[in-house]
């Protein structure tokens, strides 16, 4: 059961590194990095939270460095980018209205994705190293939230994490499910990709919502 | 004595935690970010410096992430941050001249709390885990000025320890304090107070002086 | 041979930390930080690279923070960087259109130094400490930008890895060679100054192409 996990585990964050490193590769291209700085920033964030919780958990040197199948999901996303960076310039340059919406909404769902996957991988990956329940919820939590809070402020951004009311908590809910079924015994495929799912589902709730209510009229001359 | 000192260690963290968490949430307040933010910056200001000492010393898990007085710390700094957040923001609209003042004052004054007390018992988790002494004043100043650091990368701006004269130098200091006592074998409750109240008071002192002469004059055009 | 490697790579450490913490230092110069400012920036320039390798590789607490010759040769750096600092200022005062030439260009030269020591230091330490070859490529590299990452991020800049085309590729080029020689077991003294030379040789031709062409006119209005 152990050695399933950890093959699911591996199959969440090879899904989570694609989504964060095409993120980072898209605030890079909006960021206008030329393409190196764009495959840099790609690679920080599709592998930044991983390391971190790699760190955390004394798991070193980090698998986010050397297991193939992440190095490849990196590079192939940073592939991804690089083939649909011309189209994206141009259409930044005839569309300069469209840019913001359409990168930055993109980020937004790459980002959810990554979010969820992340937040579950982390913290089964505790879970099987044998960390304490909390640590185990919190490294699920940092594990999700890192690579774009690295992404960010490599790019001078205030990090979504502080931004975003409904961003850490979806992750630290996600984590919790995971954690609560593996004190349980419980913890199967089923629960693990329902906790996928609540992340998700709340998050991409919270886009929605948000994005339908741009700018909320504030209240005297808040800028 | 070596279990005296774990427990005095811990004393001086909650401390320290408690007061690094709330600048967080003061400095969150004024960059405008909503509650979770807050929070999030709360908890990387409080626990920060001291998930990198313990990184550095290679006790990990850290007990930043798991152990329950420091999160039970850090949920009542968040706490109070938001009771006092509807006041605050109300103050901050009614008296704009006032915001920087009150909020920058606490802050600082807040961060020399966590300073003292961090680079104090930094170098003394660094001293119990056998680090050379050389090492352990440095994780001692790193646990000082970390949390503070990243709390400004974090919200954009150049960290205090960088911006001010008198910041990592009596850090450095009561660190220095704390090996020196503890390879002589006079380590005491008195000696790690006095060394708290050295940086403490050094630092004060820099704070007073600095805001009694806010803004020297500069020779010729400097911004 | 172990052991001379060893030697040869505290050599080209301390190399690489001077030029770094130099850079770091005119760095702080040019952000108007204070001397202090500028020591710490100095210190995190010259041994985050190192300090980040040495986490990454289990090697606690960091050598970074208490092997005399590293802290020697910061300290070092830091005192040519306060014996030239009234120069510099005065210079930059009665000279303000050479100030961004000057130091901007002698950061550009001293990080290129850095890079190529750093990667090729990195790399060896990681094969020294048994990492899997793509982990020792990866952490060459990281060792090479990751003190430079630090730097600009703190005083707000967004790095110079993920602005300059030729950055990351010839740090990645130097680690693989140095990997690929001890894979063959052909790693000597020849090889491993050869990749430093390759290394610096890369990056000091993009800097000398770079400036030559410091506006290159791009298409449209981008600023």
């Amino acid at each position: 059961m152990l050695t399933a996990h950890a093959d699911l585990s591996l199959a969440l964050d090879v899904i989570g590194i694609f989504a964060f490193a095409i993120s980072g590769g898209l605030v890079g291209l909006r960021a206008r990095l030329d393409l190196f700085g764009i495959a840099v920033l790609s690679w920080v964030t599709g592998l930044g939270g991983g390391i971190i919780r790699d760190v955390f958990l004394g798991d070193v040197p980090p698998p986010g460095i050397f297991e193939p199948w992440y190095l490849g999901t990196v590079l192939a996303a940073g592939l991804v980018v690089v083939v649909a960076h011309p189209f994206l310039v141009d259409l930044r340059r005839r569309r300069p209205q469209l840019r913001l919406g359409v990168i930055g909404r993109a980020v937004k769902y790459l980002d959810a994705v990554g979010l969820a996957v992340f937040a579950v991988s982390g913290s089964m990956k505790a879970v099987l190293l044998g960390a304490p329940p909390l640590a185990c919820i919190l490294v699920g939590a940092i594990t999700a939230v890192g690579g774009g809070a690295l992404r960010d402020v490599l790019v001078g951004q205030v990090p979504e994490v502080l931004r975003r009311e409904v961003y850490a908590v979806p992750a630290l809910l996600g984590a919790t499910v995971v954690v609560v079924a593996a004190q349980l015994e419980v913890l199967s495929f089923v629960v693990i990709w329902s906790a996928v799912l609540l992340v998700l589902g709340i998050r991409v709730a919270a886009i929605v919502l948000d994005l339908q209510v741009p700018t909320a009229p504030q209240q005297g001359a808040r800028p």
